[in-house]
């Protein structure tokens, strides 16, 4: 940030009083600018025992694999985002169930929250953000081409979960970008 | 938002190609500025049976009683924020345990994310955001003096849970402010 979002004066970066790290702080109007981890709601959409899954057509990581997720808005559960995503990516309606996992992306300054769900109707198609969608079922999982590490945790403990027969929540943090590829 | 915060010009409201919602859009250099739901996080600590409750010293609700809660920081986890907040508003210690409440706080453009905690160590004061803070037993909590729903939402199922024997995650979306006295 270089410029007040609200008066366009310039920001200088300092401790404001009562806080304890530093801010952007306006230089004219005296507004402060905090910056906050963003939430990613997603999901992990079962149909027949397979897992619903998007080839990215953006980037980051444009031509990997990743379940349908993506920034929340203003307005929404992250329930809602969640369909919202599946429905904008592979065009599929799904009922969101339960939680599965919540993963710190640090670096990223993200928040990402992985849902269960299931197809409330069976098709599904190949949305704008997507090269390709498809049905896996698990052994067909592409693991080495997928596109972030937290749909590599929340798959694995997904799938340890459904094998065990039960649903838990898993939280994970990740501290580096995955290698580029 | 009024100005760019890349390169202080004045922002547009339009809908981006590719995009379905309005966003603030810079007028010189095209940046698209998205604006999503911050995440507060948050705890019901225990101590002997006792939950700590802060009186706030700050607006919104000044004077009003709260779980420890506030704005996640970048470079932290949920669980990170909430012992945080317990540190800084009422210098508790904690260990924070399951997660017990995720709110959607619409009106606000927050999430609210609250776990279990128990004391690490026996210790507790008042913060600089307090006015004063306590340990309360289930009949001293002043349920009129609560200064979010979310707050009593959490506080509800909390002890539910707690008379019952179990530790489950509990959702809710609230779309109104508080009414405000």
């Amino acid at each position: 940030m270089n410029f007040c979002p609200s008066c366009g004066a310039a920001v200088v970066r300092r401790i404001p009083a009562g806080d304890h790290l530093p801010r952007d702080v306006c230089s004219a109007c005296g507004a402060v600018h905090y910056h906050n981890p963003k939430l990613v709601a997603g999901c992990v959409a079962e149909s027949g025992g397979r897992i619903l899954l998007c080839r990215r057509a953006i980037e980051p990581r444009r031509g990997f694999w990743t379940v349908p997720a993506g920034f929340m808005e203003n307005g929404e559960t992250l329930q809602q985002a969640a369909a919202r995503e599946c429905q904008e990516e592979a065009l599929a309606q799904v009922e969101v169930g339960r939680l599965c996992a919540i993963v710190h992306v640090l670096h990223a300054q993200q928040v990402h929250v992985m849902f269960r769900a299931t197809f409330a109707s069976p098709e599904f198609g190949v949305g704008v953000e997507s090269l390709e969608v498809k049905l896996a079922a698990e052994h067909e999982i592409p693991w080495a081409e997928l596109a972030f590490p937290s749909v590599v945790f929340t798959l694995r403990r997904f799938l340890e979960d459904r094998a065990a027969g039960r649903e838990e929540l898993h939280f994970a943090a990740i501290e580096r970008p995955p290698a580029q590829g």
